[in-house]
């Protein structure tokens, strides 16, 4: 008898996975997942890495299937999942897991509207594709976490590129083994380096993602054929982006969806559009506004101790600009505590400069928190200190902001404050609550084609 | 002062770069490695891995200005590069270079032509940007190998990326600091996994490779943004895809230019069209035969000795499958004994059955060569021998084939033979013929527009 392959297992377990066995909670949270991600592309489309990646000789050239998020046009699936994939990490404003170490839904989403025009899938079936996705990409980040993160690969992007793949394969219905080549192309087209955080390569990883999985699944569906061993072979993913020793392959099909992913580990939103890793320290800066009422002009000094894990690339001291002040925990953290809020407007550029914040960080300081050590729970935790010029000192501590209830709704309908702020900038508000109300209903939806004239911002139908 | 980081010291040894400063050996080897390139993707530009990509939604839909190789289509910049890149290596055909691991020029020539198409460039352009690409390629290979390649990375697609975004960048004549931005937006879009060899997913690698190359370049040229020290950071490339202590960033740099790698490492051509690794093992083969005239029906036994690293991926005692045939030292070495050459035609699925050949294979063992160790030099090695069924005992050893000057031809010329045996597998031979001819003086080359027709097979203007 011969061993299943990695690809293999996974593949079985993908093309089992049926929107009638899902549970609800899988089914509220994929469409607060789909909602949630189209609503931060949406917001992110006028940005420059998606600009200039739309104007790029070559992309988007075509015309096609697929609606351009933000963009008054119909291009192939290949270039909307390009295009689109970096429109929804552009601001870095889109859900993550702290499983997962990344953010699960911006690999999935862009590749799954794509096609979903493309082939006139059924809402349903979407959501189907977009859990096979998230337990896939998920399941893979626990072979390979913590080692995988601290090295320097990006999660949502080395990761993400197969749980795209296995997304894309399931909406297409595969077979076992044409999902098994998917996954196992898009191992080699895994990629990106955390060293080019803060620049607009950062969104384009996520783009490229959403593009090399969708791209692995259209051509295993045409016979393109793969190693079997992709995954566990000596010289496969396993061994080459962690090493012997660095991952644990067992844990891959472990318990496989009892409980699902999106069950146990969730989905967290992310309420301020910035770095994953500076919300603990918002949420504690928030708390401590609230419960002391505070007035910045009245602080003396803020002392910032966020989990060593997320201070490492969140230590920006004095951001110049606004790609920096996203990963600056300090300067979210004075905003947080400035103005009860981290908003997208705290990062246009004249904000950055605002000197009332300027005053604050010259009276901040962050250091790694030294009880906040590396267990299994607490590595989205953060301290914050104020001391008040009074003498007054206050303290706020989020143990883990990704299980904050401000942060993990389980009703569609509890996104619509975030998705009318962010569809609000690139649609008019009707249309923002027109597709808002269907994307509530996503399971139902048979039009992506309609869907995707509202989220493109094509002319209404006469 | 701010110390350079090695994007940017990479980037203004390409800004240096000048086709009249280039040595004649580097020119002509220029040449002779677009040409053979050119000639390989012809041969593959018709194989699956080829077809089924360019067939795929999205690839090669929209009109453009750059020629898809074997094919009477002009298509975007982006596609072609995919494309173009892809067959370049669909035959495992193309030329390589042992200081590299891998294949220089085929993540080099798809997007250079395709740029010289798109942009009207001088042939002369041409050869300065693609041995800027090979000075990067293999600049990198010095400081990441042999770990990069026995860890399972891909180089020709991993560095080759890099390569292709540096040869790009020269082409387009960026400043330096988008040079920089180029190598580093393409480091993070760096991929490949041994794991896929013997699969279409190898020669895919490329096609990505000279896509991703090609992108980052155009993309730095409208200002897109990337970490400045995405090769030094330590979550960058080097300490993500080999890790401290198994690359020496002081290689990169020392003695740039003098000599430059294609004088010093040269550019070996494939004269048969499987795995590299064999090559040793056939030359010997070759040697065998034509010295002792041996006679495939008498020989009771052959023995196969390769360098270790050369066995490790090629030894397959029994193919089945005209790729699995490619990676087999056995099945190659046994062609050489038989039929005095390794073609094109040995490689068809018809071939592979051959039952002379089968009979070789059984009485055919391989084993790594027990003297040949790790040193600098003797990588590319193997020795043969061979028992005669009347007892007579022939041994033949090839120390280096990468040097022998079979496969290090110093004149465009001489690869004549070659380049027309591919070449007609596409093109009639007149054109096959002219297309060569224009080649041989690519340094005057004015048109690639035309060149272009040639090469896609469009049909000739009246």
């Amino acid at each position: 008898m011969t061993r299943e392959t990695i690809a293999g297992g996974f593949a079985r377990r993908i093309a089992d996975i049926r929107f009638e066995a899902l549970p609800e909670l899988v089914r509220t949270r994929a469409v607060i997942g789909v909602a949630d991600t189209l609503a931060v592309a949406l917001a992110g489309a006028s940005e420059d890495c998606v600009r200039i990646l739309r104007e790029t000789p070559g992309i988007c050239e075509a015309a096609g299937p697929a609606s351009v998020i933000g963009a008054d046009a119909r291009v192939s699936m290949l270039d909307a999942a390009l295009v689109n994939g970096t429109a929804s990490h552009a601001l870095d404003f889109d859900d993550f897991s702290s499983v997962f170490g990344g953010h699960q839904s911006a690999p999935l989403v862009a590749p799954l509207l794509a096609l979903a025009e493309a082939r006139a899938a059924r809402g349903r079936d979407v959501i189907a594709a977009y859990a096979a996705g998230v337990e896939t990409e998920i399941r893979l980040a626990r072979a390979v976490h913590w080692h995988h993160y601290d090295k320097g690969w990006h999660p949502t992007a080395t990761l993400g590129t197969i749980g795209a793949a296995a997304a894309s394969a399931h909406l297409l219905g595969l077979t076992e083994p044409q999902i098994a080549t998917a996954l196992s192309i898009a191992a080699s087209d895994s990629a990106g380096l955390k060293a080019n955080f803060g620049s607009m390569t950062k969104p384009l990883h996520i783009g490229r993602s959403c593009r090399a999985g969708l791209l692995a699944a259209l051509l295993a569906e045409r016979g393109y054929t793969a190693g079997a061993r992709a995954f566990e072979h000596d010289q496969g993913f396993f061994e080459v982006f962690n090493g012997a020793g660095n991952y644990d392959a067992e844990k891959l099909f472990e318990g496989w969806g009892a409980p699902w992913e999106l069950e146990d580990d969730g989905l967290s939103l992310k309420l301020w559009p910035c770095c994953g890793s500076a919300h603990a320290a918002i949420g504690a800066g928030l708390d401590l506004r609230q419960a002391h009422g505070i007035e910045a002009e009245k602080i003396a000094r803020i002392e910032i101790l966020p989990h060593p894990r997320r201070l490492a690339h969140t230590d920006t001291p004095r951001p110049q600009t606004p790609l920096e002040a996203k990963f600056s925990v300090q300067y979210c953290t004075a905003r947080a505590l400035a103005d009860g809020d981290v908003t997208l407007a705290h990062f246009d550029a004249a904000a950055i400069a605002d000197p009332r914040i300027a005053a604050l960080l010259e009276k901040t300081s962050a250091r790694p928190h030294p009880q906040m050590g590396d267990g299994p729970d607490g590595q989205w935790s953060a301290e914050v200190i104020v001391e008040m010029a009074g003498g007054a000192r206050h303290a706020a501590r989020i143990d883990d902001i990704t299980r904050d209830p401000r942060v993990m709704p389980d009703r569609a309908e509890d996104v619509r404050t975030k998705f009318m702020a962010c569809a609000t900038r690139a649609l008019p508000a009707a249309r923002a609550e027109e597709l808002f109300e269907r994307l509530c209903v996503l399971e139902v939806e048979s039009d992506f084609g309609g869907l995707g004239a509202l989220f493109s911002g094509a002319p209404a139908e006469a």
